[in-house]
């Protein structure tokens, strides 16, 4: 796990770096949206997505310094959902990463304006031409247009719906499979298969690489769920069994802690599976697949 | 007036249609967010926003088909912004346009969930390369961009924000000005603009139908302030009077009702001398800026 490890550090710091440069400052007017904005974006992240997009526009030919608009695009499409889920009228959060929430700290109305700013600056700097010297408009409004299906309501604001419905019921594992593939699974999926798309990938081998998200996108989420029940409180950074105090769904709940393990390993090795065709140009992926079930927080 | 209301009926018409094909219906899953979005997207509103950008497309030689799904679009970020606006946390509102606020319906957590769909919606529609089949493609992402420029921390959001901060205080003019350029200026004045630009227009002509679109949202603000005043509650279909009761400072408020009405001609004329170098191609959008001011509710 050495060389993946250094791999996540580097490539995080290229996200931080470029992040607090396309970020506007605490300079501009007014203040306080860009203290809320930036609060949120440097709150800790581990840049899990932002990542994955630049790992599989490398894996194609592409370039970290080629996607990074992209990359820094997708984690604050990502912050947004986290400062929005957190709200009061959602699911009420007071931490998150070990630090207070958003609206803990800037007040509930800030929180969604800062939401909705990131969500917007995400297509900003999507659309940004002098980001793009090197891809082919079409291709620029093709990613638009499919990061934003995929954190709508067919994506991410859908699972988000459901999630909140389904709060305190007892649902089956359909159900749940429906939350997961929708309120992370979707924007982890994107975030592979943007990458790709813009890494100069073959329509195979960017579908190839959009099942990796898929698989990669599901192993996540049920890891996500283990380590509530398992994890240390310390290295995770919020309160954790909240998911079982609230009877919120989770794969252990549905299945058991056990089979949640093998599930996560074979969602996996699935999104292995999918990389063949890409051979030895999967390494990293390959190894990001192995790290995020053996991830401790 | 006749031929202008008319012209307004029409395109509201063909803008209403177009909205109700591009929007999921409550077929689908889940149907209680398409529900949410499609009660405030049709609860009314008069489309001058989508208006105004296929009349600007129109004026430089493009037609109201090419543009409507940016026009639906920028209506769709229009009511996002109202139903975010209307949350408890911000602005507090109950009715709007004569019905129940979004989050009075569906409860806080769907309405802010519809807005940030329609938000999301909004950058989908217009990414859509279906929709596009006249536009090249660096024109589609320069629109994307831009929009989202105007609706951003530097546009929109940021009038929101000022305009919260300043509630309750006694604020100036040039104060005043800023959250009106932004928290409604920016967006009328980006449907202006992107409707000119895939409208086909030089880059002169798309100059000057920019700042009629400044001039005219000061305009639209302006006497929405004198409405809020003067209006008729049950033709504006919301509790007037209201900014007066909050302290909320308006036109009225800071320079009285008569001059307040000054100045609203003076951004009305100001906004069709910037259409001189169209010449007759501007007739239309000569008189929208003419009905802003004559309009009743």
């Amino acid at each position: 796990m050495v060389d993946i490890l250094r791999y996540l550090q580097e490539q995080k710091a290229l996200v931080d770096e470029a992040l607090a440069r396309y970020l506007p400052g605490e300079e501009h007017y007014p203040p306080a949206i860009f203290q809320a904005m930036r609060y949120s974006v440097f709150a800790g992240g581990k840049r899990v997505r932002p990542i994955l997009a630049i790992a599989a526009a490398e894996a194609l030919g592409g370039t970290a310094a080629d996607v990074l608009p992209l990359a820094c695009a997708l984690e604050c499409i990502h912050t947004y959902s986290l400062i929005h889920d957190d709200l009061p009228a959602l699911d009420d959060d007071d931490y998150r990463r070990g630090r207070l929430t958003n609206h803990k700290v800037f007040g509930d109305a800030n929180a969604i304006l800062a939401g909705d700013a990131l969500l917007t600056f995400a297509f900003e700097l999507m659309g940004d031409a002098r980001h793009w010297p090197r891809f082919a408009p079409e291709r620029v409004v093709q990613v638009m247009h499919e990061v934003a299906y995929a954190i709508g309501t067919f994506g991410m604001i859908g699972g988000q719906v459901v999630d909140l419905q389904m709060e305190g019921q007892d649902i089956d594992l359909p159900a749940l499979q429906y939350i997961h593939a929708h309120k992370t699974g979707a924007l982890i999926r994107t975030c592979v298969r943007s990458g790709a798309i813009l890494g100069g990938g073959s329509p195979a081998a960017v579908e190839a690489l959009t099942h990796y998200g898929t698989h990669i996108g599901l192993a996540f989420q049920i890891m996500d769920d283990i380590l509530d029940v398992r994890g240390d409180e310390q290295l995770m950074g919020k309160a954790l069994r909240k998911d079982d105090a609230r009877r919120k769904a989770t794969y252990p709940r549905l299945v058991g802690l056990a089979e949640s393990e093998l599930q996560a390993q074979a969602a996996v090795t699935a999104s292995i599976a999918a990389l063949d065709i890409i051979g030895e140009r999967g390494a990293v992926l390959r190894d990001l697949a192995h790290f995020i079930i053996a991830r401790e927080s």
